[in-house]
């Protein structure tokens, strides 16, 4: 789904409505240097950057399937994540948590989860707000992180080539699988309720590439890559038998849907960049032994709007969101 | 309610166990001046100042009570009263909605009074999150700030007085005939619906008075009073009789009910502050003039701790704090 003003948006029609309304509202004051729309605001003075991400459950999480410090810590990584699509470094963060009556050991955990995250992250816990729920539980977290220079999503060239850290479509995998009523294998678990943002290896690919766009995964590659396109008037195409699945899907699931999974499925909180061509084919074995992770091409920059796959056969065909709740694609 | 590593605390009996766990995390990194447990975190470089501030439907706010434009400029409005709380001036605004399915209309009144208040404060959007609810409406208000001196809430000392801004306990008093199914008059539906923080007031006291401690009246002048008093380490006695009504509370429900909800009653949003014996004195007939409003002494600060209300027949009772929801007293 398009972003506009920072606001994320998920899938609902109506919502189109009030994200025009919401883009209506002044953007950019004086001491905004990068303003709404990208992964998140860039303000004078530090420079600081700063995101929030609100969890709900039933839509982003259910309590049946992760416990209370796993979606907390979940909930940290997934906010932190936009500190590592701006290539910045994450300091400080605010929580503020709806809780509903009775769920009193649920709540000590989110709070354990979130002292994990923070301490996991360096960063300090500086604020928040603790309130009750008349029904789901609720939890926003603000992250604020401190950036150079910053990097945005704009900037690709025709030419240019996607890239992505990692592997993906493990997170949705988990979901299906959670949502057939299926148990997880400790190690699809694991991808799924500890995803760790990627921001020494944004930091890293700042500093050894010229970077000319930059997202992290939440929405899923091809939405996420529609994002990147859009910021820079251009399209991208990807290459779906490039894709790197993640084995640990393609083995629950089967080699087709795990890589149909990689394509659209949402929440793997990798890295996906535009580097100029041939720089990425350098960079990747270093890349490699460095954090221990795989850095592949996934696709090209062109001349044109939009995000199209291009299958095995050559056939081309629209890129589809993500559902984050559904695990699954949307039309 | 006490308040620990900048968490606001809302009734509740488990909520202490909660705010124990996310007191141990960490609370203090090098880029944090004033840490959480104040109104705001203050962060180095610019300096900037963050507050957050979450509103829950029917724990905050109900749809029938008032327009999602209403509801929502209230929301911005509150967050923005933690930035007058530390002489603050705000300057970005990021916005986390959570929406049922259904509720077109009402998001579109909320996404107007989100830019009606920025515009309002002379703030950016910079960034939120929309997303889906499966139950309530939920509105998490960030507000960035800007602060070369904060005031804190500590700094008082034995023998300083207590003075507020403006006149208290007409919000509450909406609350309580809205609860009771009456029909406001239209100026105390404009006092409960359009709050305004005073942000150039609590400015104007930096600059012409000696401020030993600052906060905005959310939780009421007993409760707020409270944190006053503990971040000194001191105690703080209310004079009941001194304690500015609002005649529109006063007229609508009798003078003594009024009085108590100037004392008890929350999100008055004025100011609190401590001062040096006599200073508040010589500068009140200026604020009056400048802001049209009254500042009184309502208070005195003294060896001890805790809040306590000294009524008319010099018999002292412990303040009581407020139940956002309901408007009136909890035990």
């Amino acid at each position: 789904m398009p972003r506009a003003d920072g606001m994320r948006l998920r899938p609902g029609g109506e919502f189109e409505r009030i994200r025009h309304i919401l883009a209506a509202a002044p953007g950019l004051g004086p001491d905004v240097v990068i303003p709404a729309g990208d992964d998140a605001a860039v303000l004078k003075g530090g420079q600081w950057t700063i995101s929030v991400d609100m969890s709900v459950e039933e839509v982003h999480f259910r309590r049946d399937w992760l416990t209370g410090a796993e979606i907390a810590f979940r909930a940290v990584m997934a906010a932190a994540s936009d500190m590592a699509a701006m290539a910045a470094d994450p300091r400080a963060v605010l929580a503020s948590i709806a809780l509903p009556e009775g769920v009193d050991e649920f709540g000590s955990e989110l709070g354990e989860g979130l002292g994990e995250a923070c301490s996991f992250l360096g960063v300090a816990l500086v604020g928040g707000d603790l309130t009750r729920s008349p029904g789901p539980v609720v939890i926003d977290i603000v992250v604020l992180g401190r950036v150079d220079d910053p990097v945005s999503r704009a900037g690709a060239k025709a030419g240019d080539e996607v890239w992505v850290t990692g592997v993906l479509g493990g997170s949705a995998a988990a979901v299906k699988l959670l949502d057939a009523g299926d148990t997880l294998s400790p190690e699809l678990r694991d991808v799924f309720a500890r995803p760790l943002p990627r921001i020494a290896e944004a930091l890293w690919l700042r500093e050894h590439a010229e970077l000319r766009g930059l997202i992290d995964l939440s929405d899923g590659l091809g939405g996420d890559a529609g994002h990147l396109a859009a910021a820079s008037g251009l399209g991208i195409k990807l290459d779906w038998a490039s894709v790197p699945v993640d084995p640990l899907s393609e083995k629950a699931l089967g080699p087709r849907v795990a890589r149909d999974l990689a394509v659209t499925g949402g929440e793997d909180y990798e890295l996906c960049c535009v580097l100029p061509a041939g720089e990425g084919d350098a960079l990747a074995p270093e890349f490699r032994v460095k954090f221990g992770l795989p850095l592949t091409r996934v696709g090209w920059v062109h001349e044109g709007s939009g995000v199209r796959v291009v299958d095995l056969d050559g056939r081309e065909h629209a890129a589809r969101g993500y559902d984050h709740f559904r695990g699954g694609q949307h039309p």
